[in-house]
This record gives C-alpha cells, sequence and structure tokens, in this order.
C-alpha cells in the first residue's frame, strides 16, 4: 500500500509523524520509494523541510529533482537562503536548463539573486529571445509592478467574437490560472477586461469590445511593490493589469504574488523598529546572526553615550541625592515605552497609507497631547508611588514633572521622526526607535535631574 | 464636462487636488453632482475619505448613500472603527435592509460588531431563511475559516456533463468571480475541484468527473485564520474550498480576504511588541488612544519598580561611586535593544511557522549565544571607551562583564519568553516586550552593580 504523504489525504496522519516520514525519505533521494514519492509532493512541502537537511542531503536531493525535472518547482519555493545556498552549487549549465522550465517572473526572481557576471554566464546559455525577455524585466527591479508581473498574458483584440476567442482560449497550453481576458489594442494599449465567466456568457457573435468592462483598476510597470499592494487591498482585486508608460499592457499581477508582498513588507516593519537586518530569521547561521545585529549594537552603543553623557552633567546631584540613581531606570523605561508606542502607530499608519502627510503638524500635536496626559496620569501614580516608598515630597514632585515632559517628548518625537523620515524619502521605520530612545533618554534624565538639582537643593531635608 | 473622479480615469490629476475635490462633494452628498459622483466612485475610496468628514457629514453621506441603495457597499469597506460608528446611528430597519444586500460573509462581518440584543433584533426582521443562514455563519467566529469563507458558492454534480454544466454556469446570476467549479457527491461531500478554463477546453459530453482535480488543498472550517493565511501562502491559491468535519464542502475563501488576514496579523505583532491595543490607528480620537495605551503603561511603570528596586539594593556603592550611575543607562539601554531584538526575530517566526516546537531548547540556547558573542564585542567597545573617557581600569572591566551577561540574559529571555507563552497558548507577543525589559533591566543592573560593588570595593584607587 503507499504511503498517504500528499497534502490532505494524509491529514489524519499525526502532522509530525508525518513529517517525520518525509524527511526520512528525503534523506535517501534516490531510493525509489523516495522517488516515487517526490513526484507526488507538492514542491512547497519539500521546501519548508529543505532546510533542516545537511548541505550534503540538499545536494543529492536536488540532483534527485533535477532528473526528474522537479528541481524548478522547489527552487521557486525555497526561502531566499536556502535559494541562495543551492544557487552557488548549481552548475551553470543546469541552471539554464531550470530557467528555462520556469515561468518568466520567477526566473527573473532566480537571476536576481546571482551577481551581474553570474547572471550574463547563465542568460549567454539561454535562448536569445528567451535571454532578451528575462533582461527586459530585470530592469524594473524586484520591488515594482514589473518585478511581480507575469509578461506573458495572453492578449486579445477587441473586434474578436467571443466564439474566435474560445476557440483561442481553449488552444492555450496552460490555461488553468486564466480567469481575465485582456483587450488591447493593435498596438498593444490596454482597453479593457472581460473574466472568462463574461466570455463563457455571452453569445458566440458579440466582439470583446461589447462585452469588456472598460473600468480597469490597472497599475504603472514603475510602481513600487507597497502601492501594488495597497491597491489590491483596497479594491478586494483578484488580479491586475500592468501598462507601462504609454497604457500599453505589460503584464499582469496575480493577488497570490501581492500575498508576499504584504507578508515581507509587514516583516520589514517589525524589524526594523527592532534594529534588524530584514535577512535574518530563526533559522538563520548564529555567526551570521551575530554579524547581522552587530551594526545596530553599535549604534545604539553610541547613542547610548549621549544619555550617559546627559547624567554625567548631575554627577554632583546624584553624589548628594542617590535615591535618583533609583528612579533613572523607571525615567527611562517609561520613556522608551511610550516613544515605542507612538513610533508604532506612526509607521504602521504610513505603511498602510492611513495618513495624509500635508497633515503632519496636527499628527505630531495629537500624539503629543496623547504623551502629555499619559504622562500626567502616569505621573501621579508615579508620585504617590515614590512617596509612600521614600517619603520624599520633593522627589515625589520631581518626579511627577519629569513624567510628564518625557511622555510629552515620547509623544512628540515617536510621531516627528518618522514623518521627517518619510519626507526624506527614507523607511518611516528605519532606525527611528534609536532616535527617539535617545530623544526619551535625553529629554528624560535631563528634566528629572535637572528638576531634581533645582528642587531638591531648595526644598530637601 | 464630468469631472473625472473614478480609478484610474483620474491618475493624470494630482492625486491631492482629485481627493480634496472627492472631500468636497461628500460634504454636500445630496446636491446632485455629488450623487452624479457618488453612482461613479469605487466604494472603497469613499471608505477611504470617510473617517476625515465630521459625525454630522457622515451621517447625512451615509443616508443618501442608503437611498442610492448603495450604503450597504460602503458599510462593507469601512475600516472597524468607522464601522462602529455608523452602524450605531443606524436604525435596526435600514439595518436589515442593508444586510440584505450584503453577501453573506460581509453581513456577517456587521453582526459580530453588534452586540448579542442588537442582532437579535436585526435578524428577526430578516426572512427566517435567510436569518438562519447567517445564524449559522456567525457560530463560526470572526478568526476562523468559517467566519472567513463564502458560503454561498454553487456546488456541481459529478456526473454531470461539461455541457449541462457550462448550461448552469451561464445561468448564475452573478459569475463575474467564478473561476473554479466545486464539484460534490449527492451528499455534499467534496470530491474534486475543475477551473472555468477546465470546463471551457473539455469536450461537452465528457463528465465532471473526468476533467476535475480530486488532488485539493482544502481547509476545516473551523481552523484558525493564521493557518488558512499560511495554507494559501504556502502553496500560491487563489481560492480554497472549506469543509466540514465530515468533508462535506461548508464555502469556498478568496485569497483577498486573505489578504486581510495577513495586514491584521501583521500589524497585531508589531502592536503586541510595542505594547499597544489592537484597535488603535493614526486616526483614534486622542482621549481613546490615552485609554487604550494607559494600562499597558501602567505594567510597565509596575514593573519598572522592580529595576528600581534593584537599583536601591546599591545606593551605598552608588553614593562612593556616582559614575556608576552615569554607565548604568547605557546597561539599560543595550540590554533592551538587544532583547527586542531576539524577541521580534522569535516572535515572527512564531508567527510565520517557521518553528519546531519540540526544538525549543536549541533554539533558546542558539539565542542566548548570539547575545553572549554580541555582548563579549559590544562589551569590548564599552569598555574601551568608559577606559578613555573615565581612565578607571576597574570600571573598564564591570561593564565588560555587565555587558556580555546582560546581553546573554537578553538572548535568554527574548528567546524563552515567547516560546513560554506560545506553549501556554498565548500570543507569543502578547506583553513579552515587557517581560524581556523587565529582565535585561532586573540582570543587568544586578550584574552591573554587584560586580562594582565586589571589584571597585578591592580595586578602585
Amino acid at each position: 500500500m503507499p504511503v498517504p504523504l500528499v497534502g490532505e489525504r494524509a491529514e489524519h496522519l499525526p502532522r509530525g509523524q508525518r513529517q517525520r516520514l518525509i524527511l526520512r525519505l528525503l534523506r535517501r533521494p534516490n531510493e525509489r520509494p523516495a522517488r516515487r514519492m517526490l513526484v507526488r509532493l507538492h514542491p512547497a512541502d519539500i521546501a519548508h523541510l529543505f532546510p533542516l537537511l545537511t548541505p550534503d542531503e540538499q545536494s543529492a536531493l536536488v540532483e534527485t529533482l533535477f532528473e526528474l525535472r522537479l528541481a524548478a518547482r522547489l527552487l521557486r519555493e525555497l526561502d531566499g537562503e536556502s535559494q541562495r545556498r543551492v544557487l552557488e552549487r548549481l552548475a551553470d549549465e543546469r541552471l539554464a536548463v531550470v530557467l528555462r522550465r520556469l515561468p518568466a517572473h520567477d526566473a527573473v526572481d532566480l537571476l536576481e539573486r546571482l551577481d551581474e557576471a553570474r547572471r550574463q554566464e547563465v542568460l549567454a546559455r539561454l535562448e536569445p529571445a528567451h535571454a532578451t525577455h528575462l533582461q527586459n524585466l530585470l530592469r524594473y527591479g524586484p520591488a515594482t509592478a514589473g518585478g511581480l508581473m507575469d509578461p506573458d498574458v495572453p492578449r486579445f483584440q477587441a473586434e474578436e467574437t467571443v466564439a474566435e476567442t474560445l476557440e483561442r482560449v481553449r488552444r492555450l497550453a496552460e490555461g488553468r490560472r486564466l480567469f481575465y481576458l485582456y483587450v488591447v489594442d493593435e498596438r498593444g494599449h490596454l482597453l479593457g477586461i472581460a473574466s472568462l465567466w463574461h466570455l463563457v456568457s455571452a453569445p458566440p457573435e458579440r466582439k470583446l469590445r461589447d462585452i469588456m468592462s472598460a473600468d480597469v483598476v490597472t497599475v504603472r510597470v514603475d510602481a513600487p511593490e507597497e502601492d501594488v499592494a495597497r491597491r489590491f487591498g483596497r479594491y478586494d482585486l483578484l488580479m491586475m493589469p500592468v501598462v507601462d508608460e504609454d497604457g500599453r499592457l505589460a503584464g499582469a499581477i496575480t493577488v497570490d504574488d501581492v500575498l508576499d508582498v504584504v507578508e515581507e513588507q509587514a516583516t520589514e516593519d517589525l524589524y526594523r523598529l527592532a534594529n534588524l537586518d530584514i535577512h535574518e530569521g530563526v533559522a538563520t547561521a548564529p555567526l551570521r546572526s551575530v554579524r547581522l545585529r552587530l551594526p545596530w549594537l553599535m549604534i545604539n552603543l553610541a547613542t547610548a553615550f549621549l544619555a550617559a553623557g546627559v547624567v554625567s552633567l548631575f554627577e554632583e546631584t546624584i553624589a548628594k541625592y542617590v535615591v535618583l540613581a533609583v528612579f533613572m531606570p523607571i525615567v527611562a523605561g517609561m520613556g522608551g515605552n511610550a516613544g515605542t508606542q507612538t513610533l508604532t502607530i506612526m509607521v504602521r499608519g504610513l505603511a498602510l497609507g492611513e495618513m495624509d502627510l500635508r497633515r503632519s503638524a496636527s499628527v505630531i500635536l495629537r500624539q503629543s497631547s496623547i504623551g502629555l496626559m499619559n504622562g500626567l496620569l502616569t505621573g501621579l501614580v508615579l508620585a504617590a508611588a515614590a512617596l509612600v516608598w521614600e517619603g520624599n515630597r520633593t522627589l515625589a514632585v520631581t518626579l511627577f514633572i519629569a513624567q510628564t515632559v518625557n511622555l510629552t517628548v515620547a509623544g512628540l518625537f515617536g510621531a516627528a521622526v518618522p514623518l521627517a523620515l518619510k519626507r526624506l524619502q527614507l523607511d518611516p521605520a528605519l532606525g527611528s526607535s534609536i532616535f527617539v530612545t535617545t530623544a526619551t533618554d535625553v529629554g528624560g534624565f535631563l528634566c528629572f535631574l535637572g528638576t531634581a538639582t533645582i528642587l531638591l537643593a531648595r526644598f530637601s531635608p
């Protein structure tokens, strides 16, 4: 009896057990049961387990998949890191074979991972027309509509009849994912679209022009992928035609490609707010993680010296009232937390296009006032707690003032820093948490220790 | 000449100018030009500008849209906050009219925003069959496959011929988005799917059974939406059939609905790491923002007292060596930053299903060792800088030790806290940053001030 391994059919087996079974077979890809399984397994499932194999096992698996003509499908599904490793070990000739078997936009994704020299080597092994086609796509860059689109969508003429079009549709080699027909004029300008259902339901003698819809949401070939994702999200579309500067149809993007963009974009925001390199993940080799995190930690260290510098201005006061050192972590922690809250709201709002940049001033004012109010409220609690703990009224007043100013500063910088980065055409999340934390640390300590120096000298017992 | 307002047709107008024009018209929805525009505008575009209107303007707009039979489409597109506000002001009778015009899964989304009593009121105004249908869907909960799916997908029989099926497909009232045919047996069990292209390309006398594919990726009606999103992402699908516990077809999910899930999920991770309520956004009223952020700030305040408590243990040492207070912000800042890095990598890895929970120990070990190495490296730089600045070798050694321990603790807790929350079936991001920061603050200060107490007492000049 063949082992049930594929997709849903094996759902009744405990997931872990099933995966271990597959993994064991992947480790000996050349044996008969493994080969029988490989052709039935979804390439995404192989890709999922791929990073768990040793480099040698990975090579052997790719070798077998290559023989089975399945290597292209695996490569397309692998994560960036694994893809890069496999590409390094794959001979140019074999890579060319793989590229021939992939849809153009997947081939371009792989080519983008190679350095320029190797890319030219590999392209030289393809048929000239194919190579030129891929070269053209490579121009767009991976993070644009042009880089996301599938350029090989069938084009239909407005004057074709429904019957003629249906004849052509039937003859398409692989139309499994043909859901919309793109109607163009003789120079390739997009005139409208019709869904396959419209085609099927229309009388055979009608012309495409009469059944198509001319009101189409399109996107320019050079639009950044964020805009593409936003447009898909807003209009709930499954596909979107991509046009060049003259309105000529260049290709089409399917929403499942945008799913990856949305996920990557969100991960990017998250990573940048935490000062992480976008290429790190849980599976990254530890030494590489160290290397990727170190630069940010060094920047943070440098800016932390600013805060330390502020504190050093008040060494005398602290020497007299050591209790101030006890409350310093609270001042810094609260400012950092409130700053991160504001920053996150802003970064996400900017990413989702929920903010009008011309209203920056009002946004900054709003966030500062939220900070002010939360500063007053938490300041009261903090002051009360300090009073109970230390029994020092002057300290309590100092903490109240410092907390209020600190959280207002957190709101101010938490809003202003990402807006300023955006104005400078930079990513609003990039390094912003370091800016904001530095601002709250410096502002917080300056206010806390400054107020203390003035008040304690005057009113302390 | 009519003003070009809709979709691409107005792309040549500067975006801001176009939006201001529309906004002006939305403010006087009852005048002729506005009414003419409203029927042409995409409801998503109205929804986008909706929060910029005053409550009264919003009411007037909804009123006009209701007359134009467009209120349902707007409601579906509004963000949660605006939706809630409109629903509050809408009479039950009108809401029932709106629900009749919406697809079942959009109707359920709205019903889920009402409290139980009002929901029953509104359902009572619908036809009994419709109400029962919606009631059944409401059972699933919004964050499951059942809540995401459209239950009203046409079902086809395996023994139908291609010609018969095409006849039925043509008669569907609205088949614009019919791309796949779901084939079921007489008791409703899903047998397979066929794309519309397969149907169009097959000989008319063939049976559906012979052209369908039986190897279908499905999802259970009770699967959480995260699993649905992951499955869509992994297999690059446009639609996925949803089945009940017996394998009967319950409905289908389209990938554009999953786009929202992915976006929401990422926002959730981001928000939870920053200790924000998921319902806040840039447009939230300031007082509501204050209320939503305050609880987290209070929790943070409480835990900050732990760090303060640790520092207070060493008041004597600090009184003697005030320079320790100067370096405290650096210790706290570095630990916090390194902890957030680890935490973010972990939370994202868990969200994307990249981690095997049975390998927790090795993940924690790996992250701790990354922390250790970065601690050693940044500790060296910190010690050198302190030596130059303060000329105190004992302080430099103390800082080196503290920094190394601190960043190891950051790696340890940054990895262990989200894993522990996940084990407890909680969201791994929920409150975890507060835990981790507390751990690095307490650990960092304990080590820094503890080591200082021992070393400085012995070796200091």
